[in-house]
């Protein structure tokens, strides 16, 4: 090995990092998916499986296995037939139809320090909204929502300024042109996280209209996931709500 | 011909329609141009002339022949140097710089029969709302302005909520996200002309975000015009205007 | 408080106006849905019912809490099945077939001041032109329609130039490359609402090279609203032809 | 070889057609460009110089290549400087400024059957419509031209049907939405070759607005080419016009 | 009326071409639609149903009112069950289902004067092609065709270069990268309509890509229709194929 | 006003609401602008001026008015000729060349909980990196910064994860294909927040390509602001260290 | 001919290659399609019968044509159903259902000279990934597979190392933000085919922002098919494989 | 730990391979730039320095490091100032004008296994063909090139059918519709990497409508790298060609 040296810390200390980073990240290989069972050391908070795309028994096995560990249980992006597949091999488990998600039931003892306020901007947003909070709820949070505030209405919004401003993380769903994180981000001085939704017609093409929106607020102290992405938003606001 | 008929109006009177519209519709061709008198006619306003991609002689020769004609002048999108060349055929011109427009000094009184109020959501945005004013004004219009009131701040907006109600018709210019028509929209009952501008970066696509969130307004009562159409908004606004 | 003061109202006379806001701005929790019962004072017409992602349950019992109110009542993008539930709770309601919108009948003097033309290129347009048409009728105006009259027959629509002249409002609903209000808008000097149809294939884009078509027209006094957007379209109008 | 056989001709006929390919299709090598000598025989007209993005010596030595084998020159989107550096090699050159074209002045009887009608929307079109007909004429075609012909003045068209139905091929340039070809579509009975310009600005992308128009147009005899393309509208235009 | 003249032709001239223009154009209104009678005369083919968002009804009533003129019919964008409700009020319809097209048998010489060779890149674009071959044949042109010549076998192309000369205009239809209309438009000196098709997949975009390659293309003498659209093609290479 | 009562809050209580909202939410009005001198109250930092668009003129007028409340200074997207206008009428600005902005120096302790750690992808992001971690510094943060790390060099992210871990919030600053928040989202549990820059070429469509990238990344507890935007970045960053 | 020669070649010797090109070249027309039955020779595989769009009458008649000359049977895009038709004229066939793929069983010495290694980001890739895999070892290759080694857990990829280094070839297959290659690409020295998979949602647009994101990726030795196109990959794959 | 295990590696091995990782992967920080020595190791070729958005100083100092370290030096998108800045600290350095690339010339002995031949469609993709060939040959490769040879004559390439199969790789460069590819493509059985160039105007968007046609081309063995990458795919050819 030439002269050229680390940048800044020395090869030991890189061996040892990289030693307990191995060490530390186990992974459970079921043939079709390797279950990442080390996320909860890593990240706070469980592997979630998401729905989308996977068979009934495959979420049924994955869910087992997390389960099993005795880690928490989330599946997004699902149907009742996966609900029934899970539920004869786990306990207790819940199916929330408008968030299209499944947990399982036991006592918890919200660990993030505030509360995160979903709040949506018209009735065709709660599904998005719903995953929010069933998210949230799940990572162990205390979450409050304020559904059907868009931003024509504006007087329904300032209504309730007391409520936002005793949140710690708001959570704005909005779809259409996506005003509402613009306008919200404008009262407040906590973290936004906006989640452009798919609902709309014609030029919203598939939330894509509301996502430019919302990255291009005049607010400041807002940030955006993907489209329709609940679980994504509660991940983020979960986040900032653990903080110490 | 068959004994196939015309649908609602007999073979006589569409003749006599259109004997009429050729006659009342002349125009002169001065080569590069066919200026188009009879717009005044036809559209309540004389053809205005968008300097983009014409010489100064060429925007000097239309402005000559308008004039000529005792119709009033409007030039758009235009600069110093054609000013200069117009000065040299046309008297008492003016030349706006903000709004980039020349207009022709005389006496007017205002034909249209209420107020248009000209919004502008920053400071950025004040070239277009600037061709709305000065487009709205020589149209005959009675303009008022209310600028850098964007929704981030949205006190500023609820402040002014007379001057709003005080209006026939508003101009809202905005660029970024363009949230500010909605916000307007759900506040008073006539009529909103969107105007989205290129102001911002990134992903607002040189004002495509705007616009795409403008025609996705929640609220109602708004259409919208082209990117940085300041221009257009005056002439929809004032065609308004002047409806009795 | 510092000595920066308030722009250019007295803050006593905010403050009043703020708190006239809240007064007059009241709103129906539903759970689901906040219902705007102030929107009529506010906007000139009740909150209309955007029946996409409702259910027929949901569509129902927002109904019931406008009709009770004494307000108009207006579903659109509906469907037989939500009219089966409205029909329920509220009578003398009518399904608008091809508008796939519900109304309730009730004898209604128009208040608007002239006549809103409703034309559509095409055949295949006439589900967005008759929302728009079914739209402004409730909202009080009289319409007239001029279907099947693309640019491709121009004689089709010089031929119809007097009904054009006699009304105050033109709606323009066209597909494909939009041209209508282009056409139109040379021919009149009454403000042109330009509505693009998804209707087209290939590069239509689902309306969207409609909707650029418009909004990049040649002509002036028009203004564009979203793709299918008749109901939008219809506000806008109605709001235009009840300025005094 | 096995059993399977060409499918409709004789191996031996294939062979001689493509020997007869190789033999008439000579091209001279000149290191930064193979000058494809045999094109006037296989496509009706010798190599055209696409001027962008080659060196004004490039430009020269194939000019002079061409001029050399007794063929016709064109070269597009060029200028002064380029026009320079070929008068010095190649006698009788003229420097079309407006179309930013070279031809060589030579006495050349039309070979085309019909005359090619050039229109153009709009004052700013006039330099992809100059192109066009510089072109065509180089080609060998009688045109006519008829500019500045928008349909928002739908009677400056209208008032030269004559002129439209002496043409044997029409090619319609224009801007914004780009809407000429599809009124003029429902008059005549002759092809129609539809140019979109990058004239316009905001949402005219460009010129894909335009294009899109033209795509989608509701009128029939009627294909696109490339934006700014006057050169390959005359391409195919002086195509069809030599047909016999 | 000013001084200002009508540009280039007298307005008594202007006059009778209008009035002309209206003697000869009649449409019948059906309510749903004006059936333009008069295109015959003015396009050289009658009015063609385009199928897609019609209902079977308005078909067959629109097809009845076409025959009983003595036209042709010719209906695209079609199915069995709209075939089955023709089939009731005309005489001797016949569907053709791979282009999904339904016409009137009757004897019929030919009226172009060359034939049109339908090229298709692949299998999948046949029912484009096909719909191209039918609409063609009805509009009384000759027809040949040549599948499956794709530019990845560039020998299936090559050898068939004399039913390639032999033609007096190519329709060239390809979807994926939609190459075929360069290469061809190397070897011939024909006219080629190009028609992109949607076959693709992934980043096709539905025929996107396949139209903007041709647009695009390197070669000359062609000019572009809108995606899948066979009859368009047919349209535009019947009307040169009619030139004298 | 009818039984219908407001949803949670009783009236009183909304109008003391809104009261407070105007005492507290004073602007200036400077004719081009409203200066929001309330917003350190409502959101926790003043206003900031960005550059782009305004005269070096207005920017020294507002950074005037600011500096006036006793309020911290930064322009962000501004220049040297700018920065002389403000160091006439400021004292101790400073100008950051490579971060493109402006503050005042003046003796702050960092008021934020943790650091924040402002990461790069690449040498060419550095602009935006040093937008983000001057903004992030004036607002009151301490910070850190990581540059070049990119993710096609895997271990120089991996040597550092010590310092990953040590950060409250971390700024993922990524061009071209953006992945790096994606890889860093996998080894903390700590909010990121992911900048896009323009960074790159060809496809990289001016930061799209990033932006869509960091939008749909496949780890958890990320969210995206608008491309270039470290200013947002920091913002969104800072509202978090400075939650309790 | 001139005095103009071919550029490298004799002409002696071009009219030898073309007349080899034709022996060598031939295909069968079946009508709805001209199998080349010379592609084995000519690209080292036979023609692959792509089913999307294809009858299961037409994939079996071709299967039969290409079985029947003794060359391998690779149908992609297929179904079920077309399974059981194939079945009923070619002997020993097998579905692979996740794969959507029918092949020949026969037995077969791999020709290619080292390991294709397919990686799959997520369980949801395997369709696209399976594809790649069937495709790979019908072409005479031996393949490794890793799949659910996406990089929001980059430990599961460096685990691996070993394998990754054993290959010849990677393919890499990825949904979502498609980071995988770029990752990987820091990793190794040999090539890496990268495939995007529309498996996401919202602002993933079908697959879009996974092949943007491998185009512009930051490592280097890698390039990039078409979405979803798992058979592309493993013929780019396989060609290099088969390299001596 | 948890029962759960390490897929298929035991710990032991994986932290053996890790710690190897970071032993043979030092990199030295220039605080600007962190430059990656190991790459050349690790990849084949050491760090490339890419100049787009670099300083000369900063373009020199890296160079310096990296001909230190006793390695091939390849600057790309460079120009002449940041070439006289090279050779103040690095000998014996060549500036490629056309290629935009900076190299030192030394003596070397190709080591990859056979010739990779790169062909351009037209003299305006050049600058990006040489980049690839400097590319190239600095990474070890024995290069020939093919220039001008677009598929509109398509004769051109035929006629070279010889050195096309004399190569073992090709790159193929084009622009406007890129179609180059698909036709070599189905001439050749060794591996094709496409080139998109930006060459085009119009609706060719900077090189989009190249890349699409390329990833959907209906040939096979063909990937795509970055619009004008051709050091891109340079590296991936180089790549390949240096596989035993």
């Amino acid at each position: 090995m030439s002269a050229v040296r680390l940048g800044e810390i020395s090869e030991l200390e890189a061996e040892k990092q990289l030693i307990s980073l191995v060490r530390r990240a186990p992974f459970k290989d079921l043939g079709f998916a390797r279950v990442d069972h080390h996320r909860a050391v890593r990240q706070g908070f469980p592997e979630v499986i998401f729905g989308l795309g996977k068979t009934p028994e495959q979420i049924a096995e994955i869910a087992k296995s997390i389960v099993a560990e005795g880690q928490s249980l989330l599946v997004t992006r699902t149907d009742e037939e996966a609900y029934i597949a899970v539920r004869n091999v786990v306990q207790n488990v819940c199916f929330h139809k408008l968030a299209r998600s499944i947990t399982q039931n036991k006592p918890m003892e919200p660990t993030g320090h505030g509360v995160i306020l979903v709040m949506a901007a018209g009735t065709s947003d709660l599904p998005v909204a719903e995953e929010a909070r069933v998210s949230a709820e799940t990572m162990g949070n205390r979450v409050d929502t304020l559904y059907d505030v868009g931003v024509s209405g504006i007087h329904r919004v300032l209504a309730e300024e007391e409520r936002l401003n005793a949140a710690r993380v708001i959570i704005a769903v909005a779809g259409m042109e996506g005003a509402l994180p613009s306008v919200i981000g404008g009262l407040v001085k906590i973290p936004i996280i906006a989640v452009p939704t798919s609902v709309g017609y014609g030029s919203s093409f598939g939330g894509l209209t509301a996502m430019l929106g919302m990255l291009n607020s005049c607010a400041s102290g807002i940030a955006v996931v993907n489209i329709d992405n609940g679980f994504g938003a509660a991940a983020m606001a979960s986040t900032i709500n653990h903080l110490d």
